[in-house]
C-alpha cells in the first residue's frame, strides 16, 4: 500500500462501489469481494479499511445519506428557496440519485431484522425533517406558504410523497421518467405555496 | 399425506407462512426449511407445493397482492365508497397489514435485480390504480370530487402518498401510530373531496 494517499477519498471510492454491489447483489448475499471487483480493488484494501460487512454497510448507507442531505442543505441555503427543488433533491432523477433510491430499497428491506441499521435509518429520516422544515419555516415568514399551514405535519407530508414517488420511479424507471415524478412533486406544492408556480413544468417553477 | 385434504388451503397456508419467513429472514436467504419449520409442517411438504424457491416466491407475492386487492375491492363496491377506506386498506394499520408491507419491502429490494418480480409488481400497480380509479370516477359522477381534478393522476398521486405513509410506519412503527398515517392521508383526501370531512380524526369521515 502506498504510504502517501488521501484516506477519505479511497474510503470513499470503496463505499460508493459498494452502494453499486449492494444494489446489484441484494445487502444480505453482497460480498467483501465483490465490493472489491466493483472498483477493481484487491480485497485486501476492502478489508484494510472496513473490519467486516457489519461496517461497509453502515459505511454505504452514511455515504448516500451524508451525499443526499449535502445536497439538500445547499437547497435550503439558498436565497431565495425553490421548494420545489428542495424537495425534488430526494427523487431518483439521475442516474446517481437512482442509485441513491436502489440502496435505500435494500436498506429498507434489513432493516425490520437489523436494529442498529433501523436506528441509523430513523436518524435520516429525523435529519432530513429537520432540514425541510427550517426551509419550509423560512419560506412561511416570507408569506410564500399558505397561511395556516401546519409546518412540521406538511413537512411530514412532503417527504411521504417524495418516497412514494421515488419507490415508483425506483420498480418502474421508464414508466415514471423526471417529468412525470415532476408533475406529482407539484400537485403537492400547489396546496402548499401562496401562489401557484405558474409554469408547472419547467425547471424553475418559483 | 392424507388423500382428503384441502389443497388450496393448505397452499395459502404456507404462502402466508412464506411471507412470514421472508420478513424474518429476507427474501434472499430464506429457505423452504425455513417455511416448514414457521408454519410446523415438513420440508416435503412444502416441496410438494412448490417445486423451487422462485415458485414459493411468487406464491407468497400473489397471495399478499390478492389478499390486499379483495379488501380494496370490496371498499369500491361499498355504496356509498369511503374514500378514505378505499385508501387506508393499503395503510400498515394493524398486525396483517403490517406482514404484507414487511413484504413488500423485501420484494422491492429484489427487483431491480429480478425482472420477473419487476412485472408482477408493475402488473399489481396496474390492478390497484385500476380499482381506485373506477372508484374514483364513480365519486366524481357522484359530483363528491372537486371540479376538475384529473381522476388518473390523481389516482397516482393518492397511491404515491400512501406508499410513503406506509413505508415510513414500516420502518417506523411506535412513530407512526394508525392516528398519524391516517391524519397524512386526510391530508391529501382534503384537496380532493368536494365537502372536507368534518371529522378528520374520526374513523369515518364521510
Amino acid at each position: 500500500m502506498p504510504k502517501i494517499v488521501d484516506h477519505v477519498e479511497r474510503r470513499n471510492e470503496l463505499a460508493w462501489a459498494a452502494c453499486r454491489a449492494i444494489v446489484a447483489k441484494g445487502i444480505e448475499q453482497v460480498t467483501m469481494r465483490d465490493v472489491a471487483a466493483e472498483t477493481g480493488r484487491s480485497t485486501g484494501m476492502v478489508t484494510y479499511y472496513f473490519a467486516d460487512k457489519e461496517a461497509l454497510l453502515t459505511a454505504a448507507l452514511t455515504t448516500v445519506t451524508e451525499a443526499c442531505h449535502r445536497r439538500i442543505v445547499s437547497r435550503a441555503m439558498q436565497d431565495p428557496i425553490s421548494i420545489r427543488e428542495l424537495f425534488s433533491e430526494s427523487l431518483p432523477l439521475d442516474k446517481d440519485r437512482r442509485l441513491e433510491w436502489g440502496v435505500w430499497l435494500n436498506y429498507w428491506a434489513a432493516i425490520p431484522t437489523n436494529q442498529s441499521l433501523g436506528s441509523q435509518q430513523r436518524q435520516h429520516y429525523k435529519s432530513w425533517h429537520h432540514i425541510l422544515e427550517s426551509a419550509l419555516t423560512r419560506l412561511e415568514q416570507e408569506g410564500k406558504l399558505r397561511v395556516g399551514i401546519d409546518i412540521p405535519e406538511t413537512t411530514d407530508f412532503l417527504m411521504a410523497l417524495v418516497d412514494g414517488i421515488g419507490l415508483r420511479a425506483t420498480l418502474d424507471p421508464s414508466g415514471w421518467p423526471p417529468g412525470r415524478q415532476l408533475a406529482q412533486l407539484d400537485r403537492a406544492l400547489t396546496m402548499v405555496l401562496a401562489e401557484v408556480p405558474t409554469a408547472t413544468a419547467s425547471e424553475s417553477p418559483e
